[in-house]
Parts: structure tokens; C-alpha cells; sequence
């Protein structure tokens, strides 16, 4: 069954990835018209996923996650009107060359092809991958979240509609409507037609398809992010830099999990992280070093156990150590960080230069928040997804990463000597 | 075993990641220096695997590519001297923008860390790819074929001598250096320390690693190239460039397999074709379209399977077929091309853009053999690999792809609002 859609997909990305920007941009306001004309529809669907998931006792955070309402349904409408605005990637000419022996050379940026999605329970990435595919002359191919079944059936129904009344092939958005899981090993195989697959979910997940997959993957979004609190900074600066790191969004994997205070100002410092942690509810994983300087302060604190410095929390928990210098911080985050994003927070150029030089993640940021790395924040317009891998793309992904080149060659009749 | 060979490899990544241009390319010397100053050893090891190679009955093109001569090391060394000239990658600022919020924000090019190297019987690409990696601050991981076990063993030995008189690592070029075939099994799983998995072999060893490695891979190489001949060319300059294409070099993964000729010329064309291919001994395998028109002609004609179609021939053999049209064409090179490398040999502006467009392949040629598609020929300086995927890198494989990029922020104790 998928390779049927497999070969469609591929079938349809040919016509794709010959369209204009204009025919592309008109597809995609037909696609926002017809979601905003549908939305009963979709709404409709979404009730079902939304009873079957309160009956299966879904968390209230999950469900709300899960819900659509007739204002988000618009919001995303309106981001889809957004995508027209962006630059179109294809067709530009990345660079070019005449050779000694008369060859002109081109590279030229071209659609990848086929690109497979899986995610979680989140209805809005349907619609996102969909348009940011299409924007790109890609063909998609979905799969969403069993608890999203019926929302995401309902919303391709009517992503095709719009295809369709465009002249375009309903196989350019298609999703794999069945909840059965074997049909995800089935699509991780499927190498001769989807060109790249992109996990939105979990550490599992992305397990899973670096270990399944015989398709190129894009891995990421697990975020263990450090900042290090060198020995000469503001301390109110510092406090205010971390709190938005940890307390903006503690869910994003950007979010601060391990902070690293250098020693010369632990006695100092430390106490005064614990009252500003305590103001927002930060519960503190503190090292043995850190210890004795937080456990008299307001802000809850518990021993941090070894494992802990590896894994996301996720939530307003905070793991504190103390470190002798930056070549222990820097080593501490290549033990166990996840070449996310880190930061260092320091008045010292030649210290900023060893931080951003040393340490090996997809963002580091001197004096700023982790809380940056993002597609909208680094003005790219649009995130795909967030890669912490190192192959096509790094870090928030814009459009160009779901393009691809092509070495164009013109001679005149020429032959290699 | 290998475990302590990823990890002594990633160290050495990050002490050759803060290397300048000019530090590498001191060791480059030391390397170059010391390969000469040192074949002997390297020559007597090349011998042990020559017998070696001669008893288990070796056919002699096998033979020839393994031989060490000390004019072949030698030319080897100066290729190392070579590598001192390109531009080094490494640390050039790819873009850069202040965000409206304040955050000042590049992109710059850092080394990938630690690369994979499968590779069979041939002895140079040990030196080769050290020497790439190292130019890009890369550590390497090289597995090369059994045939050449003793060569590659006295070869890493010297590379590693010259990496020491510089105060380098050896860490950072090492060879896995037992024949156990169950170490590559191993080698593919080490996604904790190697970031990037070349594979430089035949299909099969492509195949393996898509399907075991959890590191990103670079598939390739395999190239079944096509030549379309539309039905308004110059009949002799079309020859001459199909010759160049089949003959120059026909065990290249960028020679020509298949020639699609337009049926509105086929009855004159043909006939031509196979005097052309008589006279450089090129047997043809016509398809039932085809074959009226080769039959009579003095080139060896034989009929076409299906299957012949998919591979790559690698010999001085050619399937010919007639074409309806460019339509015709471009349908047969995506049902059994491998986006390695397609040409259309045309006079026609529009037939040519077709071609360009629809052709989803690694590089296409407009009146140019598909002999191009090379590093050198491409102007990249060095060839790592011929990438036929889409991610990451796309055809010939300079030291760009070698390398890969980090986003640096700097604020001024700056939050996300």
C-alpha cells in the first residue's frame, strides 16, 4: 500500500518541482481559503479524536494540544497565507563557474523530491509541513499521531480539494490514514521514493528512524542546553538571562536544564539564584559542589543524580554544578549535552572566543538565552524542524533545508580531455 | 575495541577543530615529507598484499590498482602538497544578520567532527581521505579492504608519525586494522563518535551501510548514466561526445550506460553509431527498436535485457534504445536512471531546459559528456566522493562537504521576549 504511494508521490513531485512561485503561492491560498470554507469539517473530526482521547484519559496538557477550535483553525489558515510571503528557494543559483576546458557550470537549488513527516499528536503540523513541502515543490507524505487520526483524514481531504482545484495532483499531500505502527517500519524502508524523512517527536522516535530508516533522516530536537556563568558577569543580568532560559518555555527543547556556575563566584552567586529560582518556581538539582551554597536558600533543592545532567527535564527543574574553570564547563557539556544550543555568559572576549570555538553544538550564544534557537527568532521565516545532527542542516531549519542542488553542465559538444 | 577508538577519535576532533590553516597545513608537509622519506616500509608492507592478493588469484586490473610503486607513492605525496593549496573551508562566515530583537547572529563553517571511511582495495584513498580530513580539521575513521591490510597498517603508521612530530594527536587518523568483517557491523552503529559514514565501494557496500549504519551516510557512485540524442543534432559531434562518454574511461561511475536516440533520426543515426562503436570495440545491446537499425552495422549487436537497463555495465558495452520523443526519454531515465549524471545532446533551447529541469539528477549535461562529473573536472580541487543522494551533498564532494556549520549569537544579556 505505501509503495502505491510512494510511487505517487514521486510521480507528483516531477510536476511540482516544475511549478513558479506564483502557481506554488496560488495553490497555497486556495488551500487557506478551503481550510477557512471546511473548518465544520475538520472541527467535526477533531471532536471525535478529541472524545476518543478524554476516554483514554489524555493528560488536560495533551488534550489542549490536541484540540482544535475555530480561531486556531484561522490562525493556522493565516499562516499558511504567511508561507506565500517567503522567499522561494528554488531555482536559485547557488553558484557558478566556466571551467579551463569550456564546461559552464551551474549549481541550481531544486526541490528534494519526496519528503516523509512523522509526528506526534499536534493537528497544526499537518497543515505546516504541508505548505512549507508545497512552497518548496515537494511532494509530502504524513504520519500523524494515532490520537490525530481523524483531524489529520478530515484535513487532507481538504488539502487535496484545494490541490485539485489548482490542477495539481492530490498525491503531492498525502497521509498514511491507517493507526496500524507497522505501517512506520514500512514507511522507513521506503528509500526509492521519499528523499528525506523528518521525525517530529521524542528521543524514541528519533531512535527508532536513525536505527529503522534506510531513507537520510533528519535527527534532533532533543535539547539539553547549558549555560556557563563565568567569573566576572553581572549577576542580575546573569539571573535575568537565566530565568528566560529556563521559565520562558520550560517544554522547548531550547529550554536551560543544566546551568554551570565557574567557583570564583559560587558563594556569591549562588544564593542569589536560589531566591530568583524560588520567585518562579524552579525546583534546583544541585551538584555536590553546589550543595552548600543553595541549600539554605528559599528555592527547593534536591541532590542532582548522574543521570540527570543527560536527559530534558522539561519542566521548572534546573540542574546546578559548580565548575573550576571554562575548560571544565566546556567539558562537562561535551559529556552530556546534545549539540543543541549552550551559552556562556562572561565579559571576556578571549573566554567567549573558547566557548564558541570549543563547544560543539548546533547553536552557541555568548550573552544571550538559549531560548533563541528557533526558525522565527533566527529570522528564517519558518521551521521545519530543529536538526542536531551535522549533515544538510544544523539547527532551525528554514525552507532551503528541504532543497536540494543540481550540477547543471553546458558545453558545445564538448568532451573531457 | 572500537569504542576507544571512537572516543580517542573524537577527542583528537577537538583539538584539530582549533587548528589554523596554516598549522594543517604544516602537518600536510610533515605527512608528504614523511611518505617519502618512508617507502620503503610502505612499499615492502604493499608487497606482502600483493602476494597475498596474487595467490588468491587476483585478476590483474585488481592487481594493478593495488600496487605501491615508489613513483606511485611518490605522486601520492605531491597530491598531499596539493592539498596545501586549496582554500581552507573552516571558519568562513556562510551568512549573518542582527536580528530585530538585537540578537547578532552567524553562521560560520566548522569541521564535522569525525569521519567514516569504507573503502576497498585501493591504497591510495587511505592517504587521500587523511589528507582531506585533515585539511578540514576532521578526525577520520578508515576501514579499507583486507587486500590491502599491510599497506593501509605501514601507511597509518607513518601518518600518524608525522602527526605526532607536529604536536597532533594520533588519534586523528587511525585505521581499523583487523580484517574481522564483523568490525564494520560495529563501525556502522558508532553514531556516538563518528558524525558522517563515506562509503566508497561498490553497491553492495552502499546497500550495508544505508541499511545497518545509524550514522548519516553519503551513498553514491553508482552511476547508470544516460545520453539523449534529440533529432536535430550534428551527427559527428554527437558521436564524439557519445564516445567520450562510453570510452574514455568505461569502468568510471560516470560513463555512459544507455543511449535513448530519438526515433525521427534513428534510421540514419544508428548506422552510424555502430561504425563509430566498431571502431572503438563498443558491443551494443539494442532494444527491439533499435536493433533494425544496428543489425547490418559492423559494431557487435546483441539484443537488450530489461534488467541491463538498472546496472551499470562499467565495460565497453552500450544499451541503445529508440525514443518516441524527450517525453519518452525523460520518463526512461527516471524508471532506470540513478541521478548520477544524464546528458541531452540538442540544438533546441526549450528541449534542452526540459531536460535540465525534469531530469532529477546529480548533474545534467546539455551537449557535454557524462564524463564531467568529477571533483577536478568541476573545479572543487579534491573529490572526497560522488554523492547520488540528495542531503547534505549532491554529486562530486569537495572539502565543503567535509565540513558543516554552527550558529553563534551574540547579545548583551539578551532574552526571548
Amino acid at each position: 500500500m505505501l509503495n502505491a504511494m510512494g510511487k505517487a508521490a514521486k510521480q507528483a513531485s516531477y510536476q511540482l518541482s516544475t511549478l513558479s512561485t506564483a502557481e506554488k503561492n496560488r495553490a497555497l491560498l486556495a488551500i487557506a481559503d478551503m481550510l477557512e470554507a471546511n473548518s465544520q469539517s475538520i472541527i467535526q473530526a477533531n471532536e471525535l479524536d478529541m472524545s476518543a482521547a478524554r476516554e483514554s484519559g489524555m493528560t488536560e496538557a495533551l488534550l489542549d494540544r490536541l484540540l482544535l477550535t475555530p480561531a486556531r483553525l484561522f490562525a493556522i489558515a493565516s499562516d499558511v497565507r504567511d508561507v506565500c510571503r517567503l522567499s522561494d528557494p528554488v531555482g536559485q543559483v547557488i553558484d557558478g563557474s566556466t571551467q579551463d576546458g569550456g564546461l559552464r557550470l551551474q549549481r541550481r537549488r531544486v526541490p528534494l523530491g519526496v519528503v516523509g513527516v512523522i509526528y506526534e499528536a499536534r493537528p497544526n503540523v499537518t497543515i505546516d509541513v504541508a505548505s512549507l513541502c508545497l512552497k518548496t515543490g515537494n511532494a509530502a507524505i504524513l504520519r500523524g499521531g494515532k490520537e490525530t487520526h481523524h483531524t489529520n483524514q478530515a484535513t487532507v481531504k481538504v488539502l487535496q480539494q484545494a490541490l485539485e482545484q489548482c490542477g495539481l495532483p492530490k498525491a503531492a499531500i498525502q497521509a498514511i490514514d491507517s493507526p496500524d505502527r507497522a505501517l512506520v517500519a514500512e514507511m522507513l524502508r521506503l528509500d526509492q521514493y521519499i528523499d528525506m524523512l523528518i521525525p517530529r517527536g521524542g528521543a524514541a522516535l528519533h531512535k527508532l528512524c536513525r536505527e529503522q530508516s534506510t531513507i537520510p533522516v533528519i535527527t534532533g530536537g532533543i535539547g539539553v542546553c547549558h549555560t556557563f556563568v563565568d567569573d566576572n558577569v553581572d549577576f542580575a543580568n546573569a539571573l535575568t538571562v537565566i530565568e528566560n532560559a529556563k521559565v520562558q518555555r520550560p517544554s522547548a527543547c531550547n529550554s536551560l536544564e543544566t546551568l554551570l556556575v565557574h567557583q570564583a563566584i559560587a558563594a556569591q552567586f549562588l544564593p542569589e539564584l536560589s531566591a530568583r529560582m524560588h520567585a518562579v518556581g524552579v525546583t534546583l538539582h544541585a551538584s555536590e559542589s553546589a550543595m552548600p551554597h543553595l541549600q539554605n536558600g528559599p528555592a527547593t533543592v534536591v541532590a542532582v543524580a548522574e543521570e540527570d545532567y543527560s536527559d530534558e527535564w522539561l519542566s521548572l527543574d534546573l540542574n546546578v554544578t559548580v565548575v573550576a574553570d571554562i575548560d571544565a564547563a566546556i567539558a562537562h557539556i561535551r559529556a552530556y549535552g546534545t549539540e543543541h544550543s549552550d551559552a556562556i555568559l562572561t565579559r571576556s572576549i578571549s573566554q567567549a572566543d573558547r566557548f564558541v570555538n570549543e563547544v560543539d553544538s548546533s547553536a552557541v550564544y555568548v550573552n544571550a538565552s538559549t531560548r533563541f534557537t528557533d526558525g522565527g527568532q533566527f529570522g528564517l521565516g519558518a521551521e521545519v524542524a530543529v536538526s542536531t545532527q551535522k549533515l544538510h542542516a544544523r539547527g532551525p531549519m528554514g525552507l532551503e533545508a528541504l532543497t536540494t542542488y543540481k550540477w547543471i553542465g553546458y558545453g558545445d559538444d564538448l568532451v573531457r580531455p
